[in-house]
């Protein structure tokens, strides 16, 4: 298992976090991301227990054989104790999928969250068919890999990086609260959007790259591979991301994606016209706005 | 200065190299490549003299200091010293500009090459305005960085990458496998094509990334930076490239790149096709090629 472990996390000041109030954390779906969370609660000295859950035992149990997780089981009746953090970290078809067809008796003392790239379905669905009294709120940590599995989980994968929070008007102050906490005990910073702009923010920052390096790879002819350099590579890297992770986020979150397509291609427009008019004007602005506003992150 | 030193170069093999044929090695700009070209000379042990030819006294006088250039000059004549490989590690456009108005006298027992990232114009270039009995032979080592200066230079840049040598049918067999022997002395592995051919090659593996890299990167909407996570990051990494390198060579290949725009665009529909008809099978087919395709390179 590649789980990188960094500077011990003080165990002193980990006790004074709210975190701890969960007396355990439910990570549902144990993969790359799952995995992570699981590795990052363990770093950082977490007490309660850590119980994978999700269909496949055989992954569940060699996940529990390398230390991430305490116990696990393929049966959703474990999810039902009391003052826990249940976690979705699966394809977010899957949450939706649950929430409308589980029969479990969550205990009102817990608070649900996920992991989903996209927040307005999630959100809409733990609306109608949670019940009433349990509180969900989603969470977008903006963090990831085209890597797959626990075995590529990284304890400090949340670390210096955001995560969006998305309660509503009606979300309880105090479970806001410790849920910010937890992420920030796996040393995130928090940021609250409702789900709408969540999902719009993220069509332009994270779904639309998505569809632009896939479209990148898949107008490779196959034998101009060996002319790729790290460009082409590392302008591509995320189209390796799972596609059953991708396929649901890109139709979930498709009118915002659609649009940031659009602002994106006459983008493109002014590029190729700057190209086909040989404007080496035009093009030296294109290209030093672009480099200006790349150079500002980090 | 960043120069990343690697195990150290067995010197009794790297003694019988044709390389070590060439007495000088003049280097036109020492920048990010130039500055390369001249740390992996050093690394390996070459023993000639390698100068330094540029504009800017003040670059060269440090590039001095810190050891990668033995000797400089802002004259032209100091080129025309025999037995010579002189290599333009300008933009291309101050490559063909310098052959079209140069009046420097090379000895016919050197040979002339570049690294830039077109070959048509340039080859052109040289055959238009260099005395006939001189050898030019084009070259592009495709590795790069997307930082500048030989401040960057590394001295493992060329090491196992390829270079794109492009000589014609009169280009004598000797001369070919000199710059051969000194692109593999650097450490890469040289792949012989006609400059047009590689001229379409590198528009679809090169500078087609650049501009769509660059297109997204003037996407983003600068309150949505702090959403951006590395998948956005290494997408639009290499937007950060110079203007003044890219300009010309956007401009000089622009027919084959304008061809690989329109392959790229036609892609990029299929993807917003499947998406705008919430077609989960045919955007699972998109993205899982996209997967495989770019599975396929290192």
């Amino acid at each position: 298992v590649e789980i990188v472990l960094f500077s011990p996390y003080d165990v002193g000041v980990m006790k004074e976090q709210n975190c701890l109030q969960f007396e355990s954390v439910f990570i549902v779906g144990v993969g790359l991301i799952g995995g992570s969370v699981a590795a990052a609660l363990k770093e950082r000295g977490y007490p309660g227990a850590i119980t994978g859950f999700g269909r496949n035992i055989d992954r569940l149990k060699k996940c529990q054989s390398v230390g991430l997780i305490d116990e696990f089981s393929t049966d959703a009746a474990i999810l039902e104790k009391p003052d826990s953090l249940i976690i979705f970290c699966t394809p977010i078809d899957h949450i939706t999928n649950f929430f409308q067809s589980s029969k479990v008796n969550f205990d009102k003392t817990s608070i649900i969250t996920d992991a989903g790239s996209t927040k307005n379905s999630i959100c809409k669905a733990a609306q109608k068919y949670l019940p009433e009294e349990m509180t969900f709120i989603g969470s977008h940590p903006i963090a990831g890999s085209e890597k797959q599995g626990f075995e590529h989980a990284l304890s400090d994968l949340f670390q210096n990086r955001l995560c969006v929070i998305t309660p509503d008007e009606k979300t309880d102050e105090t479970a806001i609260t410790s849920l910010k906490e937890f992420w920030e005990f796996l040393g995130s910073e928090v940021a609250i959007l409702s789900p709408s702009e969540h999902d719009f923010r993220l069509a332009q920052t994270s779904h639309l790259p998505h569809l632009i390096a896939s479209a990148l790879a898949e107008t490779l002819s196959p034998d101009n591979a060996q002319y790729t350099s790290t460009g082409f590579r590392d302008t591509t890297r995320i189209s390796k991301g799972d596609p059953s992770v991708w396929i649901p986020i890109l139709l979930d979150n498709s009118e915002a994606i659609l649009e940031n397509l659009a602002q994106f291609d006459s983008v493109l427009k002014k590029f190729s016209k700057a190209i086909e008019n040989q404007d080496s004007e035009a093009l030296k602005k294109l290209l030093e706005q672009a480099k200006t506003k790349r150079s500002h992150l980090k």
